[in-house]
């Protein structure tokens, strides 16, 4: 039963180069009774991402900004409390786009019932916006055949959990880069990965990959930007194609740093490298559930989350994406899973 | 009529960083004589190109480097002298990849007999493969619309020449780079180019190409690289595409330079980035003459030319390539044309 108050998390100031906690504030607002047509929702689990990091500026950009002193907001998957709207009955399962706090009223619009028989938190990773990104970036954007190298950067955050196994399945020889030996050791160990290069404690990136891609690289699916952009695009083959879902290195600079300098590369071998932002591909997201849920729900895919508890870590676990704190998709409970 | 010496170029030694005019030997040799089935031709223009420097490398690329001690060879427009093919007729204009040198005999394979009521030296330039380079890049992957801004690096060379005059005729706008302010002049004056920046004498590319560009950049056709393709990636409109045509400023590095900078505006921006090499697409020559060769006879596409005189200046026109000589294509002249 909801209790009487509504912790919410605000935007508090923006930050200059890395966020930090000050730049948010956990405030208490009373529960919300919804009106007419309307229903209160209770969220279970919330997603904080890295393309959050964009929004805490004050920068015209795909995603709207947040504003200072009002709630940040985001994915979530609630549970409807109190409903007067007959579409959505008590008890109902459904995600918005009002994460970031542990209740809120709405019209109905932008929510989505979900099925209950695929895991909840799965709507906010595998089967939720960072699955489908990595999906349509490595099918639509890297076409993968197999046989195939395919190159992963990031490949223990939440999209890249997915491109890695959908390669595999595909029949790809996948290299996944991380930052710890233990994610290295789950990609190939737990997600079948071919190799994994721990990008911290290699001595030299481009030889690493060298090794672990001994037929050159076919696809590239980046996350990360910087030297690893760099590295790779000296190991493309001929026809390479290089989906650009983020550049998680670059997001909290406040200067760019020099980019990569084997561009050259691109020309002789006719690379394509494309960015795509997933907004501009609801349309293809059924295909998607199509596909992958039923993947989900054979075994056939691992769908590995991070889960924080509480509204009060929630800010911990949004920094700690950008130190690699997740495997998998980072996500934070905000309250119990309905019996 | 032949003489008795046949004069040619050798590749002399492989240059690190910038060529020098000792790379190269001019060395004379008796004028052969065609065999049975062979025909004997007189060159009368050859082709100095950019690419050309990454064939006196000794690497592994998309065009077969030069060997050291051998003559070497490239695009050129020639006359058969004597002829033991019927085939070729004496008095037939062919093209060849057997430039670099005054005379060759040849079995027929690898000559194009040429339609003379266009300009020979056209099919060294708007109508040979660089114009063919700048039509293929410019449509397909380009793709311009009516109303879009293009931007051309290197405006003034020998593909571009044309791209400019194909985004005028598509209706863009169309903003070109150059070195000079006399090519600045010519793109704006002669070629329709809304707008020219010299990129040598401008404080801050960024701000020239942006006052150039108020409605930012939609196509961006690269031939240079390096500061070029920064400056332009900080003004990439959503779905703005670049194709990939070169790379000079890099080519005579013998460590490449750091890279772009913004790289991350192509994930925002959805920006696809593809190079392209035009030996790939010679099924598509055919639709490339048709549309081009009628646009030329015409009279709505000016082709634009700079001749050197004579073998022995040959070298030195292919020098002149990198530090911007040309205005539009590089030829030089071997021989007169056939009444």
């Amino acid at each position: 039963m909801p209790g009487t108050v509504n912790r919410q998390i605000l935007l508090a100031a923006r930050p200059v180069g890395a966020p930090r906690p000050s730049d948010f504030k956990l405030v208490e607002a009373t529960l919300p009774e919804p009106g007419p047509a309307e229903v209160l929702v209770r969220n279970i689990y919330m997603s904080v991402d890295p393309y959050m990091r964009g929004r805490m500026n004050d920068r015209r950009s795909y995603a709207k900004p947040w504003e200072v002193g009002q709630p940040a907001d985001g994915r979530a998957v609630g549970e409807v409390m109190k409903s007067n709207d007959p579409r959505f009955k008590p008890g109902a399962i459904v995600s918005s786009m009002l994460g970031w706090r542990e209740y809120f009223v709405s019209t109905g619009e932008g929510l989505t019932p979900l099925d209950r028989s695929l895991p909840l938190v799965s709507y906010l990773g595998v089967l939720g916006v960072p699955g489908f990104t990595g999906w349509y970036g490595l099918k639509e954007i890297g076409q993968p055949t197999a046989g195939e190298t395919l190159v992963v950067s990031g490949a223990a955050g939440a999209s890249d959990t997915l491109v890695v196994q959908l390669g595999k399945l595909l029949g790809c020889r996948v290299v996944g880069t991380a930052g710890t030996d233990d994610k290295c050791k789950w990609l190939t160990n737990e997600l079948g990965a071919d190799a994994a290069v721990n990008y911290r404690r290699v001595p030299d990136l481009f030889e690493a990959l060298r090794d672990a891609c001994p037929k050159g690289v076919d696809i590239y699916f980046e996350n990360v930007g910087g030297a690893m952009l760099d590295a790779v695009l000296r190991l493309v083959n001929p026809f390479a194609r290089i989906p650009l879902c983020g550049m998680i290195s670059q997001y909290n600079l406040e200067t760019p740093e020099p980019g990569p300098r084997y561009m050259m590369n691109m020309v002789g071998n006719r690379v394509r490298m494309q960015g795509f932002i997933i907004s501009d591909h609801f349309d293809r997201y059924p295909a998607f559930l199509a596909e992958v849920g039923s993947a989900v729900k054979a075994g056939r895919i691992k769908h590995e989350v991070t889960v924080v508890e509480g509204i009060d870590n929630a800010v911990k676990a949004f920094l700690g994406l950008f130190s690699g704190d997740n495997v998998g998709k980072m996500v934070v409970k905000l309250g119990p899973e309905p019996r």
